[in-house]
């Protein structure tokens, strides 16, 4: 696929995995509301293109990503002047809570942040729609709202804490502090700390375990499934539609050629299509409100 | 107590602890819907037995459970044909998501998971609703789902990140590879790992400690209490509730027992039953929905 | 400030932070009906106060609070009685859940639980509320209800599992047994383990680490949104808020003082008042039940 035209990203294949690259190396990828756009826009086509199978997000140069872009100075928050480029595209009011996280949370593709360097106010809630965090050993997360006189922003009041649990999320977001890569560790940010070369090669291998062993439209109804139902007061709606939709897929081709690989001891070839065999009952996983965030 | 007669499953009872012992071992006690049912059943006798304090499950043999039973083949799952053995008891349709997941959920009793060996797809599931789970070194367990072309079943979506959190699920499920009993025990799963031999001792230990030194009607309702609420959206519905469960059950012969027993620092003999003595307040903490689940 | 006049309870104030002491060290600090209404006042006060950024709350002695006082013996729980002191404040029903979890919950300012010693039935579920737990190595916690006769109480229920997830909240709750401070901090109970004689400098350390970088409408929005939608079904709700709520801050003067103070390197001095600069937008954030409760 021929790479998109972004201005503050890159867009690259490699076989099933797509890497987005945040691109402003000069500015340590500092957040713009062109990019905000720009991000939602390439999550929106990834879920839409069947040769996509994992979305991986890092960072160019030696910065994830610094936050807003405040170099306009202290007026830099203040959307009602013109020096505002914090959360706003050119000439556009900012969407509620940023585009960007209705586009990576309903994408049924699952995403990979690879996080090298500073990743900071948005810079680190933007990684927190995704499913699988990793960090380089010289990473730092800063939830600093509370030190600029901001508060938790981008959902991350409610995405923090499904990620890390409350007690860790108030520690972090009530002081403002710098996070280092071990601390994010040993408190559930990301699931794994490496050599910063070898940041993108880890994060391309659990791409390609889940890409090579896994049915697409299986990875695209479990990512939601859980996202979905792990935030639900019971199991008992769940429990109306898991029952269902396994009978549905259980008769369909991707199980049989999941059972019958599995018999067979080899690499299972599912046929089915993200952009086309989700089952209908599966519909409304990712309800409207994501899908209408995402669009906006 | 005289053995229950099923099929699938042993039923043993020693002082207050029952152990239901998953027992195809020739087919490392491979998931049918009889078994299923067997289980509900067994789940459900247990919940009105006031002799049975706590319930041990654990496997027959080398494997705790190795999955639905797959041996008819890559049509395994296909519950539209007669070969199909995975999810339904002979001649009736799955109940929705598996009426021995509403049986263990509302049972009035905790369960503790002793898992040997291998408990691969419902084989894992099955454990999530019980209040304990523990294993054996070489235990193994797999949310295999997205290999076989299926999703994560009998409620698992909501179960499994309530227990082990969001991201662990997600990195289990979305790759469905195996995961070894220290990595089940790293990401919360199990709550300790012990030597294979020792394994059912340490499952009796603790269901002893229980049993010993507390009150059932407690226990019934702490379970209870504990995994309804810990799902709801705010503090103020169960503050209702525990406030005036407290003060009648303060002024009830538990507490007086309870309390001089403490005094005195001697073993409590607790008067109160869990099938005549819980108070009327608290009847609706197992909603209806588990108990048309468990009864279907 | 004139220390206020408590007779449970010490109140004391050392520049932006307050603390509070459970004075009844004769009793290892043993809960009444009268501590817990102090209680509810004094963070009643803390809210109101500006002078206040952070609350610390400890024990007299060698105990944090061992309790509900049982001194009258086996009827001490039934509240019916006279000598009942358990949970009522003198000639007064005990409020629905006790009044201080909603005094400490509506709290605009966070608290810090410094726990000395035992911390057991109440006075282990009074920290549940606040917002960071630490021990000093000798300490112990003991949800003991079970082994009472009792249920979990003061919306230990939710409260405990948001805090140290549900199968630990299980194995607590349901053997009632006391947990040493290592434990506590391995099940996230804690946050850290000091040194008896060096933990109130600590909680002053992470105390003063909030009230000297933090715009104080921050923290008192930061620490209200991650409690409320720690629990919410789903982000989309807190979208449509923290969007606007950003918008607006970002153009207040907290924000452009945070950010210079960052362009300048310097300390921030924030303006704002949380007694009279909190958004208009963000007042439902503390739910109309938290205030009934606390000022019930």
């Amino acid at each position: 696929m021929a790479a998109k035209a972004y201005e503050t990203l890159l867009w690259e294949t490699d076989g099933p995995v797509l890497t987005i690259t945040l691109n402003r190396p000069d500015k340590l990828n500092a957040y713009t509301g062109q990019m905000g756009a720009e991000l939602a826009d390439a999550f929106r086509r990834a879920d839409e293109d069947d040769g996509v199978r994992v979305v991986i997000v890092t960072g160019a140069g030696r910065g994830f990503c610094a936050g807003a872009d405040i170099s306009s100075g202290a007026g830099a928050f203040d959307t009602s002047t013109a020096g505002s480029v914090a959360f706003s595209a050119p000439g556009k009011p900012r969407e509620e809570g940023g585009g960007f996280v209705g586009a990576i949370f309903a994408c049924r593709k699952p995403s990979i942040a690879a996080v090298n360097g500073a990743a900071v106010g948005v810079g680190a809630t933007l990684t927190l729609p995704m499913d699988i965090r990793i960090a380089a050993t010289d990473a730092r997360f800063g939830f600093v709202f509370a030190r600029r006189g901001l508060v938790p922003e981008a959902g991350s009041a409610w995405f923090l804490p499904r990620l890390v649990g409350l007690p860790q999320s108030l520690r972090w977001c009530l002081s403002g502090r710098l996070i280092p890569a071990e601390e994010a560790l040993a408190g559930g940010l990301v699931s794994e700390v490496v050599e910063p070369e070898a940041l993108l090669a880890r994060a391309r291998e659990i791409a390609l375990e889940i890409a090579e062993n896994t049915a697409p439209v299986s990875v695209a109804l479990t990512r939601q499934m859980l996202w979905k139902y792990a935030a639900a007061p019971d199991p008992w709606e769940l429990l109306k539609l898991d029952g269902p939709l396994s009978m549905e897929l259980g008769a369909g081709p991707d199980v049989k050629e999941g059972v019958a690989a599995f018999l067979e001891k080899r690499q299972p070839v599912f046929p089915g299509k993200v952009s086309k065999d989700i089952p209908a009952r599966a519909a409304e996983l990712v309800p409207a409100a994501a899908r209408r965030n995402a669009a906006s």
